[in-house]
């Protein structure tokens, strides 16, 4: 069936057929064209521009393209694959998650001149070229974006699928971008906890790049997504990256960064997450490692309003819902001194390790009054800190109080 | 001479006696007992509480140290170290940096049991015994705390030994407490910086603790200070690390925390830090690190108002004086394309490797017009990107243009 046959139906396979070729027309993120398909709908769209009717700067942005029409190989191409177009008419499209850019598209101007950046604009997916057996709405309603450096450390590594794996326990969708070192080991986690993670690709979901992750993306479409808005086919062109990138942060509710480099793309994700209302969370690491450097001036910039996060938990406390989620504050040991009065800790600092002396020894060196120090003592004998001896007090010797160990331990003999 | 006798004659030397007498006769940071001094002089309080005039709660604070009289012995000990008494009537004395102290106590209720516990409240000192050639004035002026964790890591100890090389070769002092760990390394790199470092020490200057430190400490009193509130021989008793917290909080402009376990003294620097109104630093480690979840906890801490820092530069960039001492941002490296236009980076992504293509099918790959790609080719050829062959344009080989490495790198093959 030809395009133009195909377009007179009307129906929603019309819509599909128009969409999967509105998605190879002009590259996504193109405000002016987001628009236009916006306002007359993808059918209307796809006949002015074919007709020649469509407006001037519509038509300047198609080129040559309006003449081609690969939506049918597209689709079936799409259909080898196990893969499908997703379209804003379906119910599976994530109209929730992407009402953030459809707002922050809204806010762009009219004059083509002024808008943000084609790497930066905010505008929603024409279609979503899907691959996998997960529903994409369902996936997304809970789900965090792991991102980060290609040129990944071991720790950074380790950290990113630490956070894959228990973001995946907690039922959160793990997304990211399918590349070498921090969103591998991101994807990686997640699947090790058997949670289906989503990769949001800049090429087609038939050739996903890089080629060494082939294992990975196969794992991927099995419980979870492959996403992309180019049509199979589609090479991971340069530029695409960053106009991949917008989707990442508008699918989920909180990008957490686990290591970039110095003024590396992190600012710009920041910049997005920001506008999209998306919170940003970022992993510090060592200062002296260089893939640390763009985590930290993120956190050192306090127009980014970036959060320190350094476990699942903690992120999923800043991405959850208000009251539920908290994380726990990290443990500490305790120790049986912890709650005493200044005058008990002074009397029992006071207390000689070996020979016993006195109560008016004690408030001497404790700096107190021999009746303050009469009071306190029997509290630090019941909780078996002092102890009598013929020649008085003394600290009870290491082994029957708990007490070694802790970080101010200063030696207990007295002042000379 | 004794004491009486020294008083009689009421002028510089009776204040010094006077004021080596009150620094043991009751602990410092005892908010009662230094207004007390304060109100009425160091001779008159001295006079007052020996002859049992002074009011209830300062002879009870005194205890049977009102008859003892230690003050010449310990004025002869300091001497025999090299050490001298430096009290608030002499030109040294670092009234600017304790000021802080002056005008936080003035903010304590009257009530001693509503007061700040006495770990935590902002006293000035009665007196400062001081061992070493440098003016304590000069020393603390521009000066910095580098303070952590006594069971550092060697990743710790990198941080803090680096920090206190370059802040000493920057000419700021770095103050600290002496201790294993964190306080050792600064201590450390500013001594192999050549540079005058201080110490404020919970126990007498003739005495420093830990002993295994010796060697350190006779080092520090070489060209820096040793500095303490207790009169010599005193024992490093453990509370006195506390109230002895404040004194290094006090004198410099800022600390940083280099590593802290979790719930460990951080958050009480902090606060103490934010009291003073001083800076608070805070150095970020790996979230695999035990020894640096206390320094996130920080910086996590809205309240805490706690600054990330990386390195020296940041930290004199903070406490340093406004629009002086700015910190460069971190270094990238520029590549070729960096500055390009939108359409001249995709028309340049739309390049194949080897064989040359035509600006039509170029302006298909990048999904632009004609004319367009005819605009940026110019430019594109002059950067030595992209190359002219008989076939059409292709990229410029790799080892020609400056290109490889980049993170982004993606393929430069066409849609499929």
């Amino acid at each position: 069936m030809t395009l133009d046959e195909a377009l007179a139906d009307g129906g929603p396979a019309a819509v599909r057929r128009a969409r999967a070729w509105l998605s190879r027309a002009v590259e996504p993120g193109t405000i002016d064209f987001w628009r236009f398909v916006d306002s007359g709908g993808p059918v209307d769209a796809v006949r002015r521009i074919r007709s020649g009717t469509a407006p001037e700067r519509i038509r300047a942005l198609v080129g040559a393209r309006a003449e081609q029409d690969e939506s049918l190989p597209d689709l079936r191409r799409a259909e080898r694959c196990g893969a499908r177009l997703v379209v804003p008419e379906d119910d599976e499209w994530p109209a929730l998650a992407l009402h953030a850019l459809t707002v922050a598209v809204s806010e762009e101007p009219e004059d083509h001149g002024a808008q943000s950046d084609r790497t930066l604009a905010p505008v929603p997916p024409v279609a979503l070229w899907v691959r996998g057996p997960a529903r994409l709405d369902e996936l997304v309603d809970r789900s965090v974006a792991v991102v980060g450096s290609r040129a990944s450390t071991a720790y950074g590594d380790h950290v990113a699928g630490e956070l894959g794996y228990q973001l995946g326990e907690r039922g959160w969708t793990v997304v990211s971008g399918g590349a070498y070192g921090i969103d591998a080991a991101a994807h990686r986690g997640a699947l090790a906890a058997a949670a289906p993670t989503l990769a949001v690709l800049a090429c087609g979901v038939d050739r996903p790049y890089p080629a060494a992750h082939g294992a990975l993306f196969h794992r991927i479409a099995e419980t979870g997504l492959l996403v992309s808005e180019w049509p199979p086919g589609c090479a991971p062109l340069r530029h695409r990256f960053l106009v991949r990138n917008r989707l990442i942060a508008a699918l989920t509710r909180g990008t957490v960064v686990v290591e970039a480099a110095a003024r590396s793309g992190a600012q710009a994700t920041a910049k997005r997450a920001r506008r999209l209302g998306r919170g940003l969370l970022v992993v510090p690491g060592p200062v002296t490692s260089a893939m640390s450097v763009g985590c930290h001036e993120l956190l050192r910039d306090a127009e980014a309003g970036a959060t320190l996060v350094t476990s699942a938990a903690q992120v999923i406390e800043a991405v959850g819902g208000i009251g539920t989620d908290l994380a726990d504050p990290p443990e500490r040991p305790t120790f049986p001194r912890d709650g005493l009065s200044d005058v008990a800790t002074r009397v029992l600092d006071a207390c000689p390790v070996r020979h016993g002396v006195g109560p008016e020894r004690l408030a001497a060196i404790a700096g107190c009054d021999v009746l303050e120090v009469l009071r306190v003592l029997p509290a630090l004998e019941l909780a078996d800190l002092v102890q009598w001896t013929a020649t008085g007090w003394r600290l009870t010797p290491p082994g029957r109080a708990g007490e070694a160990g802790e970080d101010d331990r200063a030696p207990g003999r007295e002042d000379g």
